[in-house]
C-alpha cells in the first residue's frame, strides 16, 4: 500500500471506530503522544490524550452518538506527518474536517481532529470505500 | 528563536497580513506548494495555492474584510511540520482555527488553514504579542 492508501485507511478506521462506538478502536487510532488535540464542532480545542479520549467517551455515551460517515477524503502527505481533508455526513447534515496524522512505523495515527459545520456537501465524488476487515 | 517561537511568529504573521489586507504578506506566508489548502468558516475545502490565494483576495476585496485577531495560540511541533491551534476574534464573535505549517529552512510556511465557529472564547490567557516588525 502507498503512503496515501495507508493514510486513507487510518482516516477511515477513525470514522468506523467513531460510528461503531468502538472506544478500543479510537484508543488505537489516536496517537499515543500526550500532546494530541481535538476540536469538536463548536467546542474549544481539547488538548491531551486522556482528555481527547474522554471527550469521545462522553459523546458515545450520549443520547444520540453520531451516525457519522466520511465522504470525499483528500490525503495530503508532508513526510512523517500528513493530513486528510474530508466531509462528514451526519444524517442530512454535513461537517467539514481536518484530520492530522503522524507516521508510526507503517501506520498513521491521528494527532488532531477538527470538525466544523459545512454549508454544502462535498463537490467531489465519494472516495471508494476501503475494507478494514 | 526556538522552533515554537518561529512557529508562533509565522502564525502571527499570517493573522497580521490577513487583518492588514496585505496580499503580499499572505503570498509570502503561504507555502509555495501547489497542494496547499484552506477551509474558511462554512466553506468547502479549497485546494491549490492559486485558488487559496484567490479566496483571500476575494475576502479582502469584500464589503467588510475581517478585523481578525489571533488569541491563545498553542503550537504543536511534529518535526518538519507543525500546527497551531488558536481562537480568532472577529468583532464580538469567536472562531477556532487549526493552522498547519511546513518547515522551510528557518521559517515555517502555512500549508492549511481551517477556521470554524467557536461557542466560547479561549479558556487560556492570550499569548503575549510577538513583534514582527
Amino acid at each position: 500500500m502507498s503512503d496515501s492508501e495507508t493514510l486513507l485507511f487510518a482516516n477511515e478506521f477513525f470514522y468506523r471506530a467513531f460510528a461503531g462506538r468502538d472506544m478500543k478502536g479510537l484508543e488505537e487510532i489516536w496517537h499515543y503522544s500526550p500532546g494530541v488535540s481535538c476540536t469538536h464542532p463548536g467546542w474549544n480545542p481539547i488538548i491531551g490524550r486522556i482528555a481527547v479520549l474522554q471527550s469521545f467517551r462522553t459523546i458515545l455515551q450520549g443520547a444520540s452518538p453520531p451516525d457519522v460517515r466520511c465522504l470525499a477524503p483528500k490525503p495530503v502527505l508532508l513526510g512523517d506527518s500528513a493530513y486528510v481533508l474530508c466531509h462528514e455526513a451526519l444524517g442530512g447534515n454535513y461537517l467539514v474536517a481536518t484530520n492530522i496524522f503522524v507516521r508510526d512505523g507503517r501506520l498513521w495515527r491521528l494527532h488532531h481532529h477538527h470538525a466544523g459545520p459545512a454549508v454544502n456537501p462535498p463537490e467531489t465524488a465519494e472516495f471508494p470505500p476501503i475494507s478494514i476487515n
